[in-house]
């Protein structure tokens, strides 16, 4: 398959809910960001993580294997700090091959969950 | 009408939700690919998926007539094989004239329905 | 202040669901198509509606006075024909002045209501 | 890191509910606008306002430091007048540097919130 996607994303939203309602994982509050790589090759994806009051943290490195998709929980980052909660954050993706990226949550603070969803912003290679 | 579009798009994140609430088909659970064909041709288009931990799966193919849209749940693709419930998927949708293409998902695990939307990452023609 | 925008829009997904709950108008289900025109000069908007089964409706002509915005529900488009209720359709927004477009959905059919938006497509020029 | 972004953009849905649900601020109602300055020099921002029935207000100077994510609540905006509450805007936003930015709404005025997001139009610089 011919290629399709951009090496450089941002996502200028970011937060993780501090708490959940519902069985857990399925239900637990997220924050995740979509990677699709279509290439026929392994990409080698490094997400850094703004903040409103310190330098930002980073770089989170991420491998998607060549034809695969992995959706990534911020709440999962660990290494090389992880993610706080219930802080606003906004990040930036790149890769060394094309890919796609998009941001969803998953919010389930309240007895109902709530739902977001966008294509990242996609810039200039 | 002058033709709008692109003919490769792509969608990072896909996930049908393995319940619902509420009356069928109309809140059962679902993930849809809107596509719009503005064009006064007919549109061939071929969708891919591409899994976290396997091969690709597809072409699944959907033919949208001039001037019409179509919105296609992954729920209901079977040909070559069903889009697996609970897992995560990403789509890239390749069309032989301009297509606009849409992600929507109604999740109504609980008792009250969520929403998501956006439009997908247009590639390069 | 510069012009920002196109002058040709896509949205793939529309649907007025067909009930609500709550106070009306401001918890009434709608679909919407917000338009801001940022220039100094007054927009004249063309909405063409597409469906699944029968040719497209409109042009709808919607006038956006300069440097305002409107938000437009689809469930009070009347003229040449109301946009039916509970039906998949699609939008294309045809403007003679540039402007920027975005689609929003409240969904109130359970108790609880849901939200959607994204930007629409931004075609060329 | 190499910069990211654009500095002209525009969200062309805009609405701060009116009332809300659960303990505040965190489930209070609100829109946001969500900016990320991943450049090594100071942003300084500029928000003006548009509304159905009147002239533009603004512009409000938001000031986001290198290498930072600030999420503006509109509700919070003061200077030169308050964002009121329950009416149609939308808005186009301005900065000295390329940044990144994107609409979000918690909707809580009924029991349970919902969300709706999505990256904003980006203008050509």
């Amino acid at each position: 398959m011919r290629s399709i996607g951009r090496t450089r994303w941002a996502i200028a939203e970011g937060y993780i809910p501090s708490h959940s309602h519902g069985p857990e994982p399925e239900m637990t509050s997220h924050e995740t960001v979509c990677l699709l790589n279509a290439t026929d090759q392994d990409a080698q994806v490094s997400i850094t993580i703004f903040f409103s009051d310190r330098e930002p943290e980073g770089p989170y490195a991420v491998r998607v294997p060549a034809r695969r998709t992995r959706h990534v929980r911020f709440n999962d980052l660990s290494d090389p700090a992880p993610v706080p909660i219930g802080v606003d954050f906004a990040s930036v993706i790149e890769s060394d091959v094309p890919i796609v990226v998009q941001h969803t949550r998953l919010d389930s603070r309240q007895a109902e969950n709530a739902l977001l969803s966008t294509i990242a912003f996609a810039g200039n290679d």
